[in-house]
Order: C-alpha cells, then sequence, then structure tokens
C-alpha cells in the first residue's frame, strides 16, 4: 500500500498509537489500515471410495491438481463458500459434511479451510477455471501433481481416517520450505 | 475504498473481466483490490472447573466480557494468534489445546476460531484492552453481560461437552439479528 484507500493521500508505515506493529497509516485523513490473514474454503467430494480433484486451468499451479477451494468472499460463511467454490470449480452438486482441517500457511497469509462432502451424483463437470474434474482412488492420485501443500496434507489424512474408519477434525501449520542455499563460491 | 492504495487514483465499483463479483478496480494502473473475511482468534482458558473471562476496556462493548480474542496478523498461525491474544488481554500463560469451534458471523465479514487452553498459573493480569480479568464457574457466568454472541455459543457449547464429558470441534453461523420492525402507522 502506497495511498490511503479512503482519501488517496500518501500513507507511511509506521506504529500507531496504542498499536505494537506496523500499518499503514495516512497522516492525512488519520485512517489506519489493517491487512489480516485470508481464508480459503474447499470441499473433499467423496463418491463411494473415490475423491473429485480439479487439474488447475489457472496460475498458480497450471495443470496441477487441487481439491476445489478458494478465496472466502464477503458475505458468505464458510460453508457457503465451500459449496459455492466446488461448483465454481468443479460443477459438482454436493451434500456439505462437518469441517475435516483447517490449516495454517503463515508465509501466505492464508489459511485453508476444508470441509467433508458427498457427491450427489456424477454429473460434474470442469468450470472455467479447470481444465478437468476426475474421481481418483487413493491409489490412483497423483501425489507429485497436487498444486499445493495444504489439499496434499488434506488428502493424506482423510486417507488416514478413512482407514482408520473415524474421522477428525484436523488442525496444523505448513511453514515455508527454508530458502535455497546460496551458490558456492567458485 | 474510493482511491487505488497501489497507485493513488480514484477506484470504480465493478465486475472485472472473468469474475462474477463486483470489486475496487483501478482503471488507472489496473489493480483490482478483493476484499475477504477476516479471522478473529482466542481461547477458553480454563483452570479447574473455572474459565477465564475478561471485562472489555475498549469499544465495541465496553464494560461487557469476553473470552480472549482479536484478528489474526500477518505472519502468524490461528494458534499463534490465540496465544498472543490470550497474553495480550488477560496476561495469562496458557498451554493451548484442540480447536474447538469456528463461527462464521458473514454480516460482520468474520470468521471467529477458539481453542481449548489450559492455564499454567492463575498469575493472570488484565492487559490494556481489558478493565478485569477473572475467573468463572458456570453457574457464574455473566450471560446477560458477554460482548459477542461468538462468545457465548462458544461457552455453551463448552459447558456442554463438559456436561458430557466429551469434546468436539463446533461449527456454527451466527446471522444478523433480524431488523427492527417499522413504527406501525398511527
Amino acid at each position: 500500500m502506497r495511498f490511503c484507500p479512503v482519501c488517496g493521500h500518501a500513507t507511511s508505515l509506521r506504529v500507531p498509537s496504542g498499536d505494537n506493529r506496523t500499518r499503514d497509516c495516512c497522516d492525512h485523513c488519520g485512517a489506519v489500515h489493517y491487512v489480516n490473514p485470508r481464508p480459503v474454503v474447499g470441499t473433499i467430494p467423496v463418491w463411494g471410495e473415490q475423491v473429485l480433484l480439479c487439474k488447475r486451468a489457472i496460475e498458480p499451479r497450471y495443470g496441477k491438481w487441487t481439491l476445489p477451494a478458494g478465496f472466502m468472499e464477503i458475505g458468505e460463511t464458510t460453508a457457503d463458500g465451500a459449496i459455492r467454490e466446488t461448483i465454481e470449480e468443479a460443477g459438482a452438486r454436493i451434500e456439505l459434511g462437518p469441517l475435516f482441517s483447517m490449516i495454517d500457511v503463515p508465509h501466505v497469509q492464508q489459511v485453508h479451510i476444508f470441509f467433508r462432502a458427498d457427491l450427489v451424483d456424477t454429473a460434474f463437470t470442469p468450470g472455467a477455471e479447470s481444465l478437468e474434474a476426475r474421481l481418483f482412488h487413493e491409489n490412483e492420485i497423483p501425489w507429485d501433481e497436487i498444486a499445493f501443500r495444504t489439499v496434499s496434507a488434506t488428502l493424506r489424512l482423510f486417507f488416514g481416517d478413512r482407514a482408520r474408519g473415524e474421522y477428525g477434525t484436523h488442525t496444523q501449520a505448513i511453514v515455508a520450505p527454508p530458502a535455497p542455499a546460496p551458490l558456492a563460491r567458485a
């Protein structure tokens, strides 16, 4: 942020009075602009033994597979958003189940929230953001071609719970991979 | 939003190409400014049979009682934020437990997330945003003086689970109260 969205004057990054973090502050109109992590909401759509994945038609991770998920919108609940994303990305009709995973991704300022879901039928069809929507048995999951670590973590937790015959609600954090080592000097 | 935080020119509210919702768009630099619901994170700090509540020293709900909670900050996890808020508002040292409730509040564009927690000791002390921090037995909870509906819902769920001897993870949505009826014509 360089300009105040309220009055259009330049902002400065400083700690407002009574606060303990730097914020984008407008010295003209006095507005303080807070930024917070964003919720991403999605589902694990199940049909019998199979799980529905979408092949991404957009960046990031074009061509990789994901569970249907996306940014939660203003005015909706986490459940509303999860159902909406499943319709938008997979054209899939679902019956939403319980919360399954909540995974923090602090280095990208997101919290990923997945619900279990039952497909109502198999008349799904990829939306504009997907190249393909397809059901996978556990042994067919393209683990090396999964778009996001929250998705592979959620799928592993899901198949683990399914094998145990009992589903839980799981929380974890995914931290950034270590920065690549600098090149050695010649 | 009236001005683009990137370039300072006026924004307009319209549906960007390829989208299906109105966004704040800058016709000068092309930026699209998305807004998403914000996570609020907190804890249910327990000491034996008692739960720790804070009396708010700030608006909204000055003088009302709440569980320690606040907006999740950039760079932290939900668990980090819940621990931080418990320190800031109640000066309380805790051992964080599992996720307990995730409550959508779509009319204020928030998701409230509470974790169970055990107090490490009773050397808590109200922070700058609290008038008082105090332990309550279930029969002492000031139900009519609770600051937020997500807090009273979480407390009711907590005492219900405790009575049953089994704690779950709970999701629900709190919708806006119905608008007051218009005055009858004379």
